[in-house]
């Protein structure tokens, strides 16, 4: 298959220095690469005039495509506007729809421009603007004999929603496709990367003719990526489907969606809705990780009721209802007092389903029998209650957030009624 | 001042693909500034022949120092050794200390050796072996006319030994300082960048010789880097004596404290600690991310009770004690729900102080009189009683960091006595 060639250049002093982690450069990477580009090399250059026009010069010459980000902020170490407009000789011009957008969000949050402010309306006179609606530096599209240039400033988001909003319908109609790529994403959770591809085996005959697959390990769980190329998505969709098959058949139960902007929380949300059934945490060890995940879902407040933070022993047992015995003889994390939280939020919220998590976060306060790491997770679905206990690393973070998948994904499982639980473990019952 | 160009060239498809973050090359690019580094560029290249080749040459021309990370693994598509061998065209010649190591390795693991594994005790004759304790892929050193070439291996952790017990070591022999460095990171939140670098003004007199600046934002606020070298650190501190003087004058209420690794929540919770003051937290729009936010600081139960996640507004009337009243007329997102949540959760939960964030976090559920992005902020701190209001962005997920940066800003302020609010908010009080 034919590709074409594209070349990412961050800009800004903050990446070289270790300051920031470049996450656009491979957010990019897989957007391009997705829309049947090679991305050829990410260079990250700092705000230097010479060295961003000469690395502009050898990309726009070599890819077909560059992108920039970075360096269109107020302050003065900002200058990949000026770089770009004098690599085509481009005079500044004011635009007034960009200026109109700068000057209400500055009304709106309260206060008034700087000259700064006002300057990021300039755009080069031979460029298309490409409208920012979440900030205030506008993208910017060039072209120069048949090679582009995409501006786009250095903020994630803003970065992200130009190049889904402005970039991606640009590059349909300036790179007419000339192969289709079909990219699909299994997400699976409570299965560690070693054991999944065991169970899935050795993938040899279906990878041939360009159809590759990736294990993607995250904090949530492993993503398996497959992608196929064909002259039409009717013949690259063909090149997996014995594949799609084997996936389904080997890790079903641990497979809960397809796509990647997918996610557990959103999963369950969406059965949740689907079951009309409401739920309510009570977190002491997460301190509001769960409910912060659960409400990140848009929508959530049709099954999301709320929760308590029950981070004190005087909430679990004064809001939650835990016995004041059960604290003093099993302790705050113990089987017993999760599944009391559990029951004690759903109740209290008036909530169909109560899910709890207590445990030793770390980095201190872990002894012999409870080390850093243990964590108890109660469950309340409609009645079934039942918890489950897991040691985790020795990472506070870690730990609230592997508990919180957990959670998560015990729950599809138990709403599903697959019969396993996440890295089988074993339900314990009151 | 002199400081010596350093490159870095990191490779391997998953970097350009954007199936793995490059957090190696911010990490070395941190240690390489702190060791009097000036990190010209990072460049990320997939596993391609002539495209290391091409880069390497040209880094080992224009850089003292280049560093590659990945590409020593034992698959087919690691190509990283041979081409550096073919760079300098030396042999391989087997290592016996490497492996007899990635023996040992093996049979604690208990697998047998392939030939692969063996290939990986196989180095360029020319090269000084770099013996990596973490995995199977040694790391090497490499010296032409002057120039110096490390190359380790992707993995981060196996990346980080080699560069902490070999590679620094070896910098301070072939690069005698002639300079010291030091850098200082001021962590400012609730001003804009635009806003904080006007009230600090023109900087040219004080960053010359040796001395930088530079405005560093992120969600939670904007950092100021400060960085000067000198020939001893008395030196390079006296360089900055005047400049440390200016920020504290002119940004000294907006700073929260000194350090890379510092965040709000942390000086927050110290500020309680030594108060002896005890908080909870009520919220709504935030879903449990302030909670979250607060208990991910370690000891932070000496002063953190927990809190309630008010989604539905039964729990805003039923757990705060919000009237039914208020949320009729005024609204679930208004002045007096928020002032009743702040002071309804501190009593619930027993804590000195409360706060509370209700909003519409968005993308849908805006009106003409309340948009998106709308949140009220209520804060009882040992009974002083007040609600602040704004108007954040259009994405739900920002929305909330925003919010939480707020509430814990205005708190610090609240408690340090510092007379404003954070982005200017007004104080509304019952």
């Amino acid at each position: 298959m034919l590709m074409r060639k594209a070349h990412i250049i961050s800009i800004g002093n903050e990446l070289l220095i270790g300051d920031t982690v470049n996450t656009n450069a491979s957010w990019l990477g897989t957007v391009l690469t997705e829309s049947g580009f090679y991305v050829e090399q990410v260079i990250t250059l700092p705000d230097d005039y010479s060295l961003i026009i000469e690395n502009l010069n050898r990309s726009m010459k070599r890819a077909a495509l560059t992108i920039t980000t970075g360096g269109l902020g107020p302050t003065h170490d900002d200058i990949t506007k000026k770089v770009v407009a004098d690599l085509f000789d481009a005079e500044l011009i004011e635009n007034d729809e960009v200026l109109n957008h700068i000057k209400q969000i500055f009304s709106k949050r309260g206060y008034s421009l700087s000259p700064s402010n006002i300057e990021q309306a300039m755009v080069p006179e031979n460029c298309e603007v490409m409208f920012n609606n979440q900030g205030t530096a506008p993208g910017m599209w060039f072209e120069k004999n048949g090679h582009y240039l995409a501006v786009l400033p250095g903020v994630p988001h803003e970065m992200k929603f130009l190049a889904e909003h402005r970039i991606k319908p640009k590059l349909k109609s300036v790179f007419p496709e000339n192969e289709v790529w079909l990219t699909e994403y299994y997400r699976t959770a409570g299965i560690p990367e070693s054991l999944l591809a065991e169970r899935i085996g050795n993938l040899d005959e279906y990878v041939s003719n360009g159809v590759g697959i990736a294990y993607l390990p995250s904090p949530e769980g492993v993503t398996i990526r497959v992608s196929a190329s064909g002259k039409t998505s009717a013949r690259a969709e063909q090149k997996i489907v014995k594949l799609r098959k084997l996936l389904n058949k080997k890790a079903g139960n641990e497979i809960y969606g397809k796509g990647k902007g997918l996610n557990l929380a959103g999963v369950v949300g969406d059965i949740l809705k689907e079951r009309k059934l409401s739920i309510a945490v009570a977190e002491s060890c997460t301190g509001g990780l769960l409910g912060n995940v659960i409400t990140n879902i848009p929508g959530c407040s049709q099954y999301m009721k709320g929760g308590i933070i029950a981070y004190s022993n005087d909430i679990k047992t004064g809001l939650l209802g835990v016995d004041h015995e059960i604290i003093k003889t099993d302790g705050a994390v113990s089987k017993n007092t999760a599944l009391q939280m559990a029951k004690g939020v759903a109740v209290k919220c008036g909530a169909d389903i109560g899910v709890s998590t207590t445990g030793i976060a770390g980095p201190d306060g872990g002894t012999q029998e409870k080390p850093v790491g243990l964590v108890w997770m109660g469950f309340w679905i409609e009645g079934e209650h039942f918890a489950l206990k897991s040691i985790f690393t020795n990472d506070r973070l870690i730990n609230k957030e592997r508990t919180v998948a957990v959670v998560l994904e015990c729950l599809r499982r138990q709403l599903l009624g697959i019969g396993s639980y996440p890295y089988n473990l074993k339900p314990q019952f009151p």
